[in-house]
């Protein structure tokens, strides 16, 4: 144990000197679940520690832009509810959730042609509880997790809690590559594919239609679930929506969804659907792991969303990301070096650098600190524990276009010392 | 799958009938993990959807009582945090929590003579979630857990999720039978005790100092951690405080604590203290499970806390609950026949009721609830399936004074009429 604690605990009045010696001999290390052993600490946790300075300029977060939050809307709503429902709203509840969240939610999906009913929908405390009741539900150790590679990372450091095997399959610019998929998608014990399709993050790369189909070919009929998480899906900036993997395998998608993007993310509330026998599990999952998410919050933000145009709202963020995505596409075109490929994403809040082979992302960080312009190395989106990768990860949702041109004609410079260094 | 959701699908413009076809044959159960197949359904969740009618005196639920709850004071400190903190309380945050939330639970603990780092402290999802995340962090499938019986059915359902073993030690009138204890407590594997020594769910018994001072020279030394779950610590109505586990054996607890019984519960937040290298895997856990902890909610709590007084507004609740609990017990005096014996909780919300034996309480639920009065049988506090308990569960928070009474009376009704088809 620790000494700090240690001295703290020599002023309570009932400490026993004898019992924390004989303590102290324990090894706590031995006492730990394998499970947690094996998870990767936060990368980006540590990363953002170095960023929150002023002065630099940060395309390492993952945040949505906090001057777009609709905060005099929610404040007149949070009045309404506390005003027409009372102390109702502060009671527990059911762990389903607010079922008329639940059947707004299930008609903004019937607009996109996709009919889903409310009791197929669970409340989650933010898309990554939905992703953490998945896990328990589904991962016995060593079970195989397809997943895009490079991925979300926090998909990777939740089922690794599980002890899952991870099949990664190259994602490329329209999509999973599809032999890879081929080769994995028999192996026994595979249960998930786990995917963003839309506006990727770490990539901002999204499945072509035929992709979508391909990917679905190959695993239809197999006993194998897509997740499909989806939290970037509203935004689209330009391009035509693409069909959900629900339209074209829909037995065997299930979806998470998020308002943690479109709305706010401090209310962690997000969503699951998922057929009865699976909803059956989750539910028991769920309410082992929090009972039901914050009700108060659930009724908050359904009050906004009947009182207010989500649709108007979201073409504000928009507007808004697409400007600041195209802003930081065209500096790249101006100042990068040619050497340097890039995704162009058609929404959402990334986009991904590749650098030529040989340069670290790593390096590359340590020398754009010191010019004050920060990002996040690719290595905490791979699967597989990395020394070294030429890839990274930029954010366009929290810097305005000034700042964005200015950032990248920094980070423009140190890649060029870095590449004259290998010359 | 469902019928239903077949049905559904067919309306789908790309929905392809071999796909379903073929997913048809194949068996969802066998995709589901171990872990989920054995937890047992929420028997509670069941009994309450047959006690919500408005003629039923209900004396199953757990819930505080919502009359009490600090409405008026929540919006004004909802109103506040929006007006002074505006956008940055809508946004991410940190996996610990609201930093001055902690200080304050760190400061109530100091007033109780324990010292605690607000470090050591981390804001759950509810203590549930605490509980969750203990879990994830402590238990391979097979270790053992030792429990008091009859202990918290939210307790059992989430070791049960980890696939843990359970040693149920039998919970006498003031504590842990000390016997029992030294039985399991050697036993290889066995890493953590969990115990709710206030004014237990679902007994309401609590600890003498004597037993927990028993205890925890039973456990000193020994590679066991105790998990003390407070959620009605506040809530006592006579007799003195006792000592916690974190005065006695400070570096073998891990309390958990939550504002569910003494703010309001919809809000699910709760905490847990443990040492630095315990809670560096806490964390870990915590972000995998849901990033952080409903940031705004932490947020508006923590104006309500300090713009008002925590320990006035709980006066109130324990000199009404104290009424209730009293008239309970005086109306079980005067109605229920001699041979049943019950507790007398010096806090909480619950008292425990013990049949003489051989008589089922499931049996009197079923006749109890044509008499318009619910309970919770006994059943669901054990570890082990049983058929059949002579024991059950009363609440008092939710019901006035003259209903407890009415209900009572009405229950000895069905008690004594059970008892004459006995002899």
């Amino acid at each position: 144990m620790n000494s700090t604690k240690q001295d703290k605990t020599e002023t309570s009045s009932e400490s026993n000197e004898d019992s924390r010696s004989s303590w102290r001999t324990i090894e706590t290390n031995s006492l730990f679940a394998d499970r947690i052993s094996d998870v990767p600490k936060s990368f980006i946790r540590e990363i953002l520690k170095v960023t929150v300075s002023e002065s630099i300029i940060s395309f390492a977060g993952g945040l949505p832009n906090r001057d777009l939050f609709p905060t005099k809307a929610l404040q007149d709503a949070s009045n309404f509810v506390f005003e027409n429902a009372g102390s109702e709203i502060l009671q527990y509840s059911t762990t389903e959730g607010y079922l008329p969240l639940r059947k707004f939610i299930a008609e903004r999906y019937a607009l996109r042609g996709l009919e889903i009913n409310p009791e197929d929908i669970l409340i989650t405390t933010g898309s990554q509880q939905g992703l953490d009741l998945l896990g328990k539900t589904f991962i016995n150790e060593g079970d195989n997790v397809i997943i895009e590679e490079p991925g979300y990372l926090g998909a990777i450091q939740l089922f690794s809690v599980y002890r899952a095997t991870f099949l990664p399959v190259a994602l490329e610019n329209d999509g999973l590559n599809i032999e890879q998929l081929k080769q994995v998608s028999g192996k026994k014990n595979t249960k998930l594919l786990y995917t963003v399709p839309n506006f990727s993050n770490p990539t901002g790369i999204t499945y072509s239609t035929e992709k979508r189909k391909a990917v679905a070919e190959e695993l239809n009929g197999k006993p194998i679930f897509i997740i499909e998480d989806d939290p970037y899906g509203d935004l689209r900036y330009k391009g035509e929506n693409q069909l959900s993997f629900k339209h074209i395998l829909p037995e065997q998608t299930i979806l998470l969804g998020s308002f943690s993007k479109t709305v706010v993310p401090s209310f962690r509330i997000g969503w699951i659907v998922a057929s009865k026998p699976i909803m059956d599990k989750l539910l028991v999952a769920k309410q082992a792991s929090d009972l039901h998410t914050n009700y108060f919050t659930q009724r908050l933000l359904h009050q906004f969303l009947v009182s207010n145009s989500l649709d108007s709202h979201i073409k504000t963020i928009k507007e808004v990301y697409g400007r600041q995505a195209e802003a930081m596409v065209s500096s790249i075109k101006k100042y990068f070096p040619a050497e340097v490929s890039f995704t162009l994403p058609e929404g959402g809040m990334f986009l991904w650098v590749t650098l030529p082979k040989g340069i670290s992302s790593m390096k590359l960080f340590d020398l754009a600190i010191k010019e004050d312009v920060a990002f996040v190395p690719g290595n905490p989106f791979y699967t597989q524990k990395l020394e070294s990768t030429n890839t990274l990860r930029l954010n366009f949702s929290c810097v305005d276009e000034k700042k964005i041109e200015e950032g990248i004609k920094k980070l423009s410079l140190v890649i060029k010392k870095l590449l004259n260094e290998k010359l």
